[in-house]
């Protein structure tokens, strides 16, 4: 981790890796806890491999929509997943890069520790994505993810 | 292929996929081709796998140096190497992002179609590097690469 260029945060999950591999790569799943209310996720599409596609679509509650475009860089199921938008799918690069996301699930003590690693270009970047709200809104979305895994 | 953003270029190669391969992920042959001269490659690091590092070091004719330190994001051997300055090793985002390229190797007639295409972020990026002599400086080290695979 790079402090002037990464954020992150973990949660212990009282669920199996596996289930939270599910909750991650399954759309319909991811589309449950990945956007804190009252925005929602209203589609997703995940191709868990190497230059795979990572596209989901946020509603507001006005019926703003905001979709994003981005890549899977590597999906080591139970274990690693990480997607961008630096890139789209096929790795064609975006042109206003803006993070990475590398998050990572290890067995502990019967449940699996969830860590979010969120990575920058630049200290503003990251300083952006902070003020926007990254732990509140990371941070429910990854009690949201607690929520969904823990009751399948 | 997006016109404005991208740059190829095709060579046949009357080596197999197998012996080009081998010099896309050698660090001692890669130098061998890697770079036009007056400039030559005096190091390498390849790390063949998603997130590996691919670093180069230039060497000018008046003793200038040029690290480049890169990310293999896809290797498929004797099929597909993707590498990009657009991360590090390990997934860390670099500030000045400047291109992806993506290698492909394919079988033709006993001989090996070698394309390498080159994308960028911005029309800007890709002008400015057809500005650099990309199609000298890339194909000559495609010429460079093709006698050294058809000697080996």
């Amino acid at each position: 981790m790079t402090p002037d260029l990464d954020l992150q945060l973990s949660r212990q999950i009282k669920a199996s890796p596996a289930t939270v591999w599910t909750c991650l790569t399954t759309p319909e799943l991811l589309c449950q806890w990945f956007v804190p209310a009252p925005w929602r996720c209203a589609e997703a599409v995940i191709e868990p491999q190497p230059g795979g596609r990572f596209y989901s679509l946020f509603k507001g509650p006005d019926g703003e929509e905001m979709p994003n475009e981005g890549a899977i860089l590597l999906a080591e199921p139970e274990q690693r997943l990480v997607f961008t938008d630096f890139f789209r799918a096929g790795f064609v690069p975006n042109e206003t890069p803006f993070m990475l996301a590398d998050i990572t699930l290890a067995p502990r003590d019967g449940s699996t520790h969830y860590t979010a690693l969120v990575r920058h270009r630049t200290p503003e970047d990251r300083a952006r994505h902070e003020e926007m709200g990254f732990h509140e809104g990371w941070g429910t979305a990854a009690d949201q993810l607690a929520t969904l895994a823990e009751g399948l």
